[in-house]
């Protein structure tokens, strides 16, 4: 039977991997609904490409361009933030949510209330919201399969697994650029250093995040939220290579892994064809040919952004939201020659200590206390400059 | 509901572990059989440790003092292989198959004809026997859970994907005391060198093994049996550190891999609560602690027995029949320092090229074989020497 797709940030790099894969198996899956951003001409690209029969732009100023690149097609175009909720909740079997930013939280949660299952490619739903989330995920029947390469190993392992079974969860992580740096190389950390990352190639944003380790830090919140697992019964272990993605230990001693070479078209096929698998061109893992794969424990000092994120986590409620939106603004002030690298830490640090929200309620809360945490991480760095 | 358990082979270091992992966990199980080959003593120990209903002891001439231990209690003594097989079909839910050898054929293949789970830990079963046992376990609906700690490894892996969605299955090697001795070195290899195994505390015959390889040549077939691929899908990886015990490779280039610290308990364990897991007390695998891996492919030219093995798996029939028990034959010579380390897999080879059996039809024809097989390797080693 066909699997029925909706691709929630279609022109991206996940959403560009997932096209390739489904263009080389399209007996098995049929795009039905695409989205984008502000990028008309490489949605109308996709909608040719796959026969979706709805296209949505996120950015209404292109709603007439999109409508006009899609004249004399069978495709719908729409645009505004309520089509893409109407995309995400609308016919599919399956959707990949894959839209960057707190921009993806009101489609992904509409995917799930509609009782999809959600490949999931955003970070901020479940660093963010994930209590709401999981909580109508597990209302609505909607199953959500992690496409980030970590808890896509996590999700793999505890395949026919019982979780009760489960002692802790591993996540790997490479380093970063900066894993074997000085905390005196680090203070001094440049823009063009931070987003030299060594095994993955990615936007800027996420490779300071690499390089801070924060991201293994929203990682671990969103790891929690996915598996049920309590902060203390996840590990974060650094592994300079990225070929063991994660992995799983068992109350009997057993560990088992995830290994792969370094290419998104694994997870996310694994995703587009879970429950079976479907062959990738991936370049297959070659150990012999690797050699040696490196382990060692996360040095918190040099990296304080990974204390953080498990602080909010424990901390539960709207901490992860100040932190994901503090750690945002931080990395661009960062990026912008205005903030030094372990300026970033600080800065989340001293936004959490000045943040006391009440939990989050709905979406709107959460998207409220985003917005509200941004203004006032604008405030503290005002005051650090006066 | 307590597990009925019949233990095969008690007295040895697989039965031990497997009591040792019983009696922490009372309430889930209950031991009703137990056989030993000679040691009648600690035999009775057991029964009087796990109050055992029947008790068997292989050798005949050991059938009195047995029986004079267990006056006073509620277990019934009996002697001789009729007894054994009949210990191994009779009352339990889960065969633990630990006796060494060949002698251990008709045994297993009672359990595996009365329809129960077995965990073998007998290698012969698989290596000489594999087309009888698995075609007879699908006949009877017998699980084989194997307690090797590589196809254990393997099996954990394939917990919950389908046969279908594999590329290979990888099998790790330490690659044994002459990993990196040159073959010259190899060439002189002394009984005491070859024993002195890096990872494991293992026997005499079976460090020879692992030093020549044949051991990993041995698991090749069994792993083919166990899990229905052909030769040209399972591969072998030296990893020095056994830390990794087997990897499954999908078609989607994703990797599975079963880690733990070296505790045959751990594979026991599993075997005894499969599909649950109980805890042990094996000691938790620390990655940080350990450092790194490291993978190469093996040395075909100074590790011929990898290759012979292959050979005969793939020629099939009485082959690794042939193929065993040659081995056990040049490695007792080996042993006996009246052969070569190289001229273990010589003589191996040589036999293999004598011996052109009909296929067996019976464990009856198996243990022919190999008896027929034992007596040609004379003859050729009686050449040799003339």
């Amino acid at each position: 039977m066909t699997r029925k797709i909706a691709i929630l940030g279609a022109t991206g790099s996940i959403g560009k991997s997932t096209l390739d894969l489904i263009e080389s198996d399209p007996e098995r899956f049929e795009v039905v609904a695409v989205t984008a951003g502000t990028n008309a001409e490489a949605l109308a690209d996709i909608v040719r490409r796959t026969g979706a029969r709805l296209a949505v732009i996120a950015d209404e100023s292109r709603r007439r361009d999109l409508e006009e690149l899609l004249v004399g097609s069978n495709c719908r175009a729409d645009a505004g933030q309520a089509a893409l909720v109407e995309a995400a909740g609308g016919e599919s079997d399956l959707v990949i949510a894959a839209i960057v930013g707190c921009a993806g939280l009101p489609p992904v949660m509409a995917a799930v209330e509609a009782g999809k299952t959600v490949a999931l490619a955003n970070k901020e739903a479940l660093v963010t919201a994930g209590e709401l989330m999981t909580r109508s995920a597990q209302a609505n029947g909607s199953t959500l399969l992690p496409i980030d390469s970590e808890h896509n190993a996590i999700f793999q392992c505890l395949a026919g697994a019982r979780v009760e079974h489960v002692l802790r969860i591993i996540l790997t992580a490479s380093g970063g650029p900066f894993r074997t740096a000085s905390a005196e190389l680090i203070a001094s950390a440049t823009p063009a250093q931070a987003v030299a990352h060594p095994n993955w190639t990615m936007g800027a944003k996420i490779s300071v995040d690499s390089a801070t380790m924060m991201n293994k830090g929203l990682e671990l919140i969103e790891a929690h939220y996915l598996f049920g697992l309590p902060s203390g019964r996840i590990d974060v272990l650094i592994h300079p290579q990225s070929v063991v993605h994660s992995l799983v230990e068992f109350v009997d001693g057993s560990v088992l892994a995830q290994l792969g070479s370094p290419d998104m078209r694994i997870p996310i096929a694994y995703a587009l064809a879970w429950p079976e698998r479907i062959s990738t061109p991936a370049k297959r893992l070659d150990l012999a040919g690797v050699g040696h794969l490196d382990f060692e424990s996360p040095d918190l000092s040099r990296f304080p952004a990974l204390r953080l994120a498990r602080e909010a986590l424990e901390a539960g409620g709207a901490a992860p939201i100040v932190l994901n939106a503090a750690n945002e603004v931080a990395v661009a002030s960062f990026l912008a020659g205005k903030l030094s690298f372990p300026g970033i830490a600080q800065l989340v640090e001293a936004t959490l200590g000045r943040c006391d929200f009440a939990p989050p309620a709905s979406i709107r809360d959460v998207l409220e206390i985003d917005r509200e945490t941004r203004l006032r991480v604008g405030e503290l760095t005002a005051e650090a400059c006066q």
